[in-house]
């Protein structure tokens, strides 16, 4: 695979207000990027969108400093070697980066990972066989921890992290709720991805919804959108709860962090809340591939995935999934 | 001892609004309590004042129902069995128990304990050496679980559980910094009790100071307050921080949930948030008050008692100790 004359990329020419818009970015080409000593350029199949990239756009401090203005916006993606220097990064090598929103990227090799060959199709590598996979696996069993026959509720159910970690509760016997907006997504999350029940935090019943769902009240709760759908989780959690604080999606577009709920009620229901990235558990890698291979083989697990055809979709479909219009993981192929 | 002719009382007649007052109860004499079969009268010697019996005199939901207008408010007790037809408990018996704002009360012994014979003065069961200290010894050893050389602060460290749980840090060899209420509280948190440091939460440069004496974060966070002091707290916190929720002495004269501080740096920070109640962990009694005994002894561990005398004091002792007035355990002795 040759690499092209030229590497395509977006840059962030100022910081968004609110939802990120088009003029947010400009698409600009830059010289094909050249590997030094120890380096390696691989030239992307696709770009995985996460709602968290949205936080590095803002000056709000977090665990990575912000994308500076004029900077490439973050993105995780899948590609091919095209050129290396790096020893243990060959041309041809099917590899998982953080390239961003660009064609073709550089990398030293400290956040890239070669793929195991029984990743297929390549894309998943980005989605539930990748770092969103693994958000919800070790989300749903580490942090959340339910025993069979708790009740767990997964907020963003038919996004790629909600999908995995509900699916993962089903499988282990729980009783499972996802939340998701609008009713095509509770229908795809109940009918394909098996949840027991699933409530459309648009509709104005919501609330009542939620707690007619949830008749025994709420063992785990595995939170991606925070807000006031996690306010409506938060007064139906039973003694000794565990909140898997995953994502904040419905608070990333604010410009000043929002209050969180009161904290009587984590006192009096003895309630413990864990935030948690999934950088910190790599080495949960592996038995994740074998468990997720294991149920995907056998029709346990299913997943989809939201695919925009190039480059220039990339702050649209980034957009769409802060927006909620995605189901399954967001890619852009490129 | 022989029991007087009359059980003395305090009732609830109204729910306080805010801070409580002394026309929010009534003083009142009713017959001596009369045992039936399984039950045991015991006389109170002294009433240990908590924080968290002031949720009961609300209506909000906790883990106990309210206190009813014209029953008695909750606080623990300690006294001596003075008619018994309980096989458990016999007449001279010391136990502790939560009988409540009254000179006597009747007990079924499922909430009751007979003292250890090692726990001297009386008093010092309702406080280091009862709920209190429990408090203190599992909130930190079991919910904080510092490392030796963590960062620890401790709010309202001069109080009755918060002074257990720092020199309990400081003899762990962690660095333990309090907070508490003005000049003389935060010296004898310093000198009396071997905090490394102490600030005043009154004091106009409240969150410069605590930065200052927090130079390398926060690990573990032991909250007895909530408000203000713990959202200074908040952004103190380190990668991977603990915060043991014990109490939020500063939200319990509100009459609605007060907000808590914004999620995003739970997620970001990768923080755990636990609350916990000590009447969940009572099988770690005996190894409590055999460390307690043991660093008391040896005079690692100091405690005090703030202690009024005569029943009527009881409203002015509860509502001294949610305005910040005590130093130690808030204690009325009949």
């Amino acid at each position: 695979m040759q690499a092209p004359s030229a590497n395509r990329r977006f840059v962030l020419v100022r910081r968004p207000q609110g939802m990120p818009v088009a003029d947010d970015f400009r698409l600009e080409e830059a010289p094909v990027p050249e590997p030094g000593d120890g380096q390696f350029v691989v030239r992307h199949l696709f770009l995985g969108m996460q709602p968290a990239a949205r936080i590095r756009m803002s000056e709000l401090p977090s665990y990575e400093p912000p994308t500076p203005i004029g900077g490439v916006p973050y993105a995780q993606t899948v590609g091919v070697v095209v050129a290396s220097r790096h020893p243990g990064f060959a041309p041809g090598d099917h590899v998982a980066s953080d390239g961003g929103w660009q064609t073709q990227s550089l990398s030293d090799g400290a956040r890239a990972v070669r793929l195991d060959d029984r990743i297929r199709p390549l894309s998943a590598a980005l989605g539930c066989l990748g770092a969103s996979g693994l958000t919800g696996y070790v989300g749903l069993l580490d942090i959340g921890r339910p025993e069979p026959g708790s009740a767990v509720v997964v907020s963003a159910a038919a996004g790629a992290v909600g999908s995995v970690a509900g699916q993962i509760a089903r499988i282990r016997g729980c009783r499972t709720v996802g939340i998701a907006g609008g009713p095509r997504k509770c229908r795809h999350v109940v009918e394909e991805l098996g949840f027991d029940a699933c409530v459309d935090h648009q509709a104005p019943d919501f609330e009542a919804s939620l707690r007619d769902a949830c008749p025994d009240g709420v063992d785990v709760y595995f939170d991606n959108v925070g807000g006031r759908v996690r306010d409506a989780v938060w007064f139906l959690l039973n003694d000794h709860a565990r909140v898997v604080l995953c994502g904040l999606i419905s608070e990333y577009n604010a410009e000043v962090p929002q209050p969180g709920p009161s904290w009587r009620q984590a006192l009096v229901r003895r309630i413990t809340v864990q935030g948690f990235l999934v950088r910190d558990h790599a080495r949960r890698r592996d038995a994740f591939l074998d468990d997720m291979l294991g149920w995907i083989g056998d029709g346990r697990l299913r997943y989809r995935e939201d695919v925009s055809v190039g480059l220039e979709q990339a702050p649209a479909a980034f957009a769409g999934m802060l927006g909620g219009r995605n189901l399954g993981k967001t890619l852009v192929s490129i």
